[in-house]
This record gives structure tokens, C-alpha cells and sequence, in this order.
């Protein structure tokens, strides 16, 4: 069993781990940049060491330091949190090296996944739907046709080597698809001096829906459920939840079987999320697979009552998942709003600088996960999340009310948090009817609420 | 159903029932006295009104000014919380009187289960065990031992006018029953002027189990399982938790029948609670009913699901309890610790006074909930309570160990807290060998812990 565990990273998901670590009698090291001296999570590590300057790549992405401290701490394990090194299969692999246990996949597989392309592959090999397209370049407009025909309309024809949405054109129908395709073609020609183009469904205003899955060193695989993300920003989740009605039970446990299935093809150990689109006939298509823990697994925590960090320290110690596919059972609902230092309302500018005074929501089906406190100094150079609100209800709309209700709880003198914004999605008669969509906030909410 | 709540009370539990009033679309009306205006209560209502001075009698006890306050505010219900007004019959008459709902049980049954004598009567006529004794008055010496044959050793010779331990003898055989009937009674007749004796079994380091009941104005009475309050001091619980290893699953079921049987025998509706000791055999024996909800009854939300407050409301609004027994599901374990502003090292002497600074712990499976905040002072002439600790964890020892991550966790700056007695408690042995009772705390722990 792992006895000492080094935190490769900062902030909300450092003082997470340690809890966890803490409540199974694990040892922890906290590290730091210069300006996070004052984060919770070096208060609460048993040992806290500057690691560098403010610099990433000096500090938490600073790979040699990391694995150096490691040993010297002797810590047996690293846990890398999510952003920073948590996909960084050299990382991982200079662990092993190490021999410093890695919490998350083998490298093999970070690098396997991390490869858009790769990871498409092994999951069409698996049998698992990926965004229908042309298997490579489009011949011609006919090809193109055809291909249409068989993959469905809308598409989006695609430059191969575009970018910025140059070369970019959606096509609903055939004639659409003849006008557009010399168009983008040239568009590409021009751009990229290469007129390759490739053809792809076009998955209009689809849903963000992943599956949480876990693997161990003996081959069982199991998932642990759902989570809505369709609530985005800029790609950016915002709002994250349990699945709700919006796919019934049948397409849910299709999209759980595929998730599993994709998993264990590839002989996946560790926590990881297949994540989907969804499309408004409630077809699912792979977009990739993420091997780590998520920033929104507590929601999957609400409704599981499994602790997925020490899910995923038991699995690097070489245990066994102990719960088969049916003990896991799901109760009620979960939301989590991230509550960012941010000024929604003057284009999310972040609002860094020092939390004078902050109270937060307690009572029943309220968990609030931070490193900030009343006098912390927000600093102006990381991620802007102080926090996660996640409530549990007994269905989505109690959900939702204890939502309301604890983000009027949340106080925040000092610096500018998005809480209204979020109180204000919370509210949306989109999000209530479960009719929003990823593209949602900046095609339909921002030009309405933010100006 | 219900639109507008007046809280009578103060502190946590008012805070706790605007909480679920607030996700339950229901507006509400806090009173205070003069002291508590700064009481987060206050702010939380919809509406809030100084109900007099500092005086109890004055202002939360004041029943003619609470029904005047509530009709002024069109309120249609009161919640009485716990302690104060909330096993008052006059007042649950006063305010059916008045056409105001009172969301408790009806005044006849709180009339009934606040005399013990007649609660014992109505227990016995259900077939509900009660600490068995003398039926009335002991006539002499040989039917003291017959008595005692019957009921068992030990027995407790206890003055039918008794009080403070006067006339009162512990007897574990025939030959201590013979020599101590006789001083006992002397004593009785000289302390009294009466010499009538009776007897009653004496249960030795009982522990204090408790069950959760509920009926509606339909008959149905359910149970949503029990609570373990052993840890207390003077009377007072300072843990609570969902019920453990120590009964086994036919006693548990027994326990809550038994508790279900008596609730229904007197046509109960809203919210019980059955309180039984249990001896080192596992018997149980009744010992009073509280017509009200409990300040642990978060333990019981937190293994159901099930909002108390929520159900107490619904009831009183002339719903129908919608769960059947079946429906109720328990999952894990949950312990509570109460907070209190008091010096345990220091023969527990309260700690009034300013909360310079509060942190409050966050993160899976805990809950926090009070009425204090950073900056409030906390009055000197109430409860010392500022706060419910409450974990959950999938087992007993996962509780126990959330429980002293989040004890670490919490920071009270300003007054003293209980907290480090707290923690001793939860990492005393007999505490997680389970093998406390209710005068641990006195016969045991206080000698060595807290000179």
C-alpha cells in the first residue's frame, strides 16, 4: 500500500487528494510555486516544499524537480492532479523510471489517447462511434457526394490542414455541399497552399456527455455513470451535472457499455473519462478519452458515494477494484457550478487579488471544495476556479433549488466571482428545461446577459 | 401547501429550516431577540422582526407575541425548531386557534408524550418494552424481592417522592436488596416525609438509542432508522451517528417496530422521535418520546436522502408521507459532532464572546451546519452549540476517519471550542470499539482527559 504521496500540483484538486490521504492515513508532500505559499493545500500537507518560481514550467511542470523532491521525501507515489503533468506521458514514464508510482494510466496509454488520431482509431477498432467522416481525403465532389449520403447531413467539409475555421464549410444539403466544396477548397488552396479536403458530420448544437471509467492491473473495468458538461464557455466547462432525462435509460447504458468497452480495449488501468458529443437525435460519437480525474468527479462522488481519488490511490497501489458493475449504484442528482475569480459581466476578465472576507454554504446536500479562505491572495497567474459548489438532490429539480439556494449562501468580499452568472444559468430556462447545449452561452446567453 | 413559515426559534435550527424552506419555494419570517440581530438567521429569512429583549420568556418563549407576529405577517405555519416552544402544547394549541399551522404533532399527543407517566402507559398498552418495575408502590420487604425476582438484578429501590439521589439504592442480589430496602426507606421518610418505594430494573451503562418516526394525517407512520447518542455528558449528546455493529440487524428491526408500533398506537403525526436504552444484552426499553425534531437529525438525512425539515413541512401542509417503508433506503454511516463555544479543559465553561475568524471545512461526505460566520459574537445567555460537524462515509471506520480530517479542518479563532475535546472523543478507544455508554464521558474519559 502506498504510504507517502507527493502532490504534483496546486490549488482546490491539491487540498482534494489530501483530504483523501489524510482519511486513509496517507502521508502527503505539497509543493509550490513562490507565489502559492499561502495556498490551503501547503497548510494541510504534512510536509510543504517550494518547488520553484512562479514560472510553470520552473515549478509544476518542472519534471526533474518533481521526481527529485519525490525522492527525497520518500514519497512512493506522485499524484498529478489534472492540468500540469497529469497527461504527460514522459512524466510518467520518468516515474516508472523512478520507481515512483504514478497515480493515473500507464504512459503508454497518456500517450495513446493523447494522440487524437490514435485514440479515434482504437476506438473505431473497439467499436465504439466516433463522428462519422471520410476515412482521409475526399477525392472529389462526387466522392464527396457520396460520402455525404452515407454519413448524413449537415456536414462539415474540412481542410486537412486547416485551422481557425479557414477551409471550413457546413453543407445541410447536396446542393449546399456542390456550392460549398470549390469554395473552401480554393479557401484551403490559398491558406495552406493545400487543397486537401476531408468530410465530417456536422453535430449541431450537440450535448457534452462523459462517462467515468476505472481500470485495474487485472483486467475489470468498470464505470462509474455519467456527467452532463454541456453547460461550456469557450470549450471551457461551467456548469456540470449527473445525467439527467435527456437520454433514456437504454442510451444511457449503450453509452456506458461503449465507454467500458472502449476502455478495455485498450487495457486501460486508473481512472479516465471517454467524453462525447451528442447529437439532438441522441446519437453519441467518441471525442476523446481524458487519463485523469476530472475537475467535476465530485458530482460522480454525490451520486456514488465512492471516493474516486482513493478509488484511483487503492488501483495504484495494485488493489483490486472492489466493486463489481452492479454494486454501483446511483442515488439522485449532482450539480457542480465552478465559482470563478472572474467578471462575467466585462467579458470574464479575471479578478485576482485578495478574498477580504468569504463565507460559504453548508446544510444538507451542500460540499464546497477550495484552497481559498478568508485573507488569501488569489494569484493573478493561474487558473481563476477558487471553488467548486456541488449539491446533491433527490432528483434534478430539487438539485437545481439547492443550487439556488447555496449560491446566495456563497459570500465573497475582495475580488469578483462569477456567482451571479452562475445563479443566473442556474435560473435559465434552458438549463431548467435541459435544452442548453454546448455552444449554448455564446450563441444564445452571453448577448443577452453580459453586456 | 404551505407559503410563508414563521421560525420560532433562533441559531442553527433556524437557519437549517430557511435552508429547506428557501428550496422549497416557501417564504420565511425570522424573529429575534434583541441580542440576535446579528444571528445569520436574520439575514436569511425573507423577512425578519425583533420579537423582544434577551429575555427567553420575553421573546423566543413569548407565545402571545410569536402568534401576533405570525398573523401581522400572513405567515400560515410556524416551525417551532427544537427546544423552546417546540414541546409546548399551550402553544400548538394557540396557534390551531389562531388557523395557523403549527408543524409539529398535535397538541393532545405532545400533551400526552410530554407526561412520562402517561407516554409509559400508552408504550406498555402497544406492547412497546419499558424498563420493567413495580407497578406503583412496594408494599414491604418480601415483595420488594419478589419484585425483584421477577424483573431481574440489579434493581434500583428509587422513593416515590424522590429527587438528587435521596432514598435511592442500587441492589445486584437478594442479600444487598434486604439490607438497603430498609436505609433506603429511612432515608426517604426522613428527606420526605414518605417512605412509599418502588422498583425498577437498573440498566448498567446503557446506551442511548434512538428512532426516527414519522406519521400524517392519514395513519401511515414510517421510520427512518435509528440513532446511536451514547457519547454524551451530563445528559447532554455530544456525538450522534446512524446506528452501528452494536445491535444486530433483528434487534435493529425490532427497535424500529417496536418504535413505529408505539408511534402509530396514538395516532402520531410528524416528526418523533422514540428514545430507548439499550443494556450490554441488547434489550431495549423505552424511555421517552421527543415530539419534535432532534438536533441530530442530520445523521438520519444523510444515510436516507430525505429532508426531515422537508417532510415535517410536506406533513403539516396535509400531504401523504410519499415514501413507503420500502422506500427507505439506508446507505453508509454519518457521525455528528456538536460544536460548542466552551472550554471542556476547563470544567466546560462556556466561551462567549467575538468569532474573530471562522474556517469551515469542505470536501466529500461533510457537512457543516450554523449560524455563526467571521465577525459575529456569539451571546453569552444561550446554548453554547455554534455548530453540527456531520460526515458520511460508506462505513463506520470511512466516518470516523472524514470526521477527524474535517475536525482538523475547522479553525475558530476568537472563542474557545470543543473541538479538541471532539477529537479525543473520536479517537478514544472505547469510541471506536464501540463500546462507550452514556456516562463514558463522566465515569471514564473526564478523570483523564481534561484536568
Amino acid at each position: 500500500m502506498i504510504k507517502k504521496i507527493l502532490i504534483a500540483n496546486r490549488g482546490e484538486i491539491a487540498v482534494r487528494i489530501i483530504r483523501t490521504c489524510k482519511e486513509m492515513g496517507i502521508k502527503t508532500v505539497a509543493i509550490y510555486s513562490e507565489i502559492d505559499k499561502e495556498s490551503l493545500h501547503t497548510y494541510m500537507a504534512d510536509e510543504s516544499i517550494c518547488i520553484g518560481p512562479n514560472n510553470i514550467g520552473k515549478s509544476y511542470n518542472n519534471i526533474d524537480n518533481i521526481i527529485y523532491l519525490a525522492l527525497k521525501t520518500k514519497c512512493d507515489a506522485i499524484h498529478p492532479g489534472f492540468g500540469f503533468l497529469s497527461e504527460n506521458s514522459t512524466f510518467a514514464k520518468k516515474c516508472k523510471e523512478n520507481n515512483i508510482i504514478f497515480i493515473g494510466p500507464d504512459y503508454e496509454h497518456i500517450e495513446k489517447m493523447g494522440d487524437k488520431s490514435r485514440a479515434r482509431e482504437s476506438m473505431i477498432k473497439a467499436g465504439v462511434p466516433v463522428v462519422p467522416g471520410s476515412e482521409g481525403v475526399v477525392k472529389n465532389i462526387d466522392n464527396a457526394i457520396e460520402i455525404a449520403q452515407e454519413i448524413g447531413y449537415p456536414v462539415l467539409i474540412k481542410a486537412s490542414s486547416g485551422g481557425g475555421g479557414k477551409g471550413m464549410r457546413i453543407a445541410h444539403t447536396k446542393e449546399e455541399l456542390i456550392s460549398n466544396f470549390d469554395i473552401a477548397k480554393s479557401e484551403a488552396l490559398s491558406a495552406f497552399g493545400n487543397g486537401d479536403m476531408y468530410l465530417e458530420k456536422y453535430i449541431e448544437n450537440p450535448r457534452h456527455i462523459e462517462v467515468q471509467v476505472f481500470g485495474d492491473n487485472f483486467g475489470n473495468v468498470i464505470h462509474l455513470g455519467g456527467r452532463d458538461c454541456s453547460m461550456q464557455r469557450r470549450n471551457q466547462k461551467v456548469i456540470e451535472e449527473s445525467l439527467t432525462d435527456y437520454l433514456d435509460c437504454e442510451t444511457k447504458n449503450k453509452l456506458y457499455n461503449a465507454a467500458v468497452k472502449g476502455a478495455k480495449s485498450v487495457g486501460y488501468i486508473g481512472a479516465g473519462t471517454v467524453e462525447f458529443i451528442v447529437d439532438k437525435d441522441k446519437n453519441f460519437y467518441f471525442i476523446e478519452m481524458n487519463t485523469r480525474i476530472q475537475v467535476e468527479h465530485p458530482v460522480t462522488e454525490m451520486i456514488t458515494g465512492i471516493d474516486l481519488i482513493g478509488l484511483q490511490i487503492s488501483i495504484a497501489s495494485g488493489e483490486k477494484i472492489n466493486y463489481t458493475q452492479d454494486d454501483i449504484k446511483f442515488s439522485g442528482h449532482s450539480i457542480e457550478c465552478r465559482i470563478n475569480a472572474e467578471d462575467a459581466y466585462n467579458n470574464f476578465k479575471p479578478s485576482p487579488g485578495k478574498i477580504t472576507y468569504i463565507h460559504t454554504p453548508g446544510g444538507m446536500g451542500v460540499r464546497w471544495d477550495s484552497f481559498v479562505y478568508s485573507g488569501y491572495t488569489i494569484p493573478p497567474i493561474y487558473d481563476s476556479m477558487i471553488g467548486k459548489l456541488i449539491v446533491w438532490g433527490k432528483n434534478r429539480n430539487d438539485a437545481i433549488n439547492r443550487m439556488n439556494r447555496a449560491l446566495d449562501e456563497l459570500t465573497v468580499e475582495g475580488v469578483i466571482t462569477n456567482k451571479e452568472f452562475q445563479k443566473s444559468l442556474i435560473e435559465s430556462d434552458a438549463f431548467i428545461n435541459d435544452t442548453h447545449y454546448t455552444k449554448f452561452i455564446e450563441n444564445e446567453y452571453i448577448q443577452t446577459h453580459t453586456t
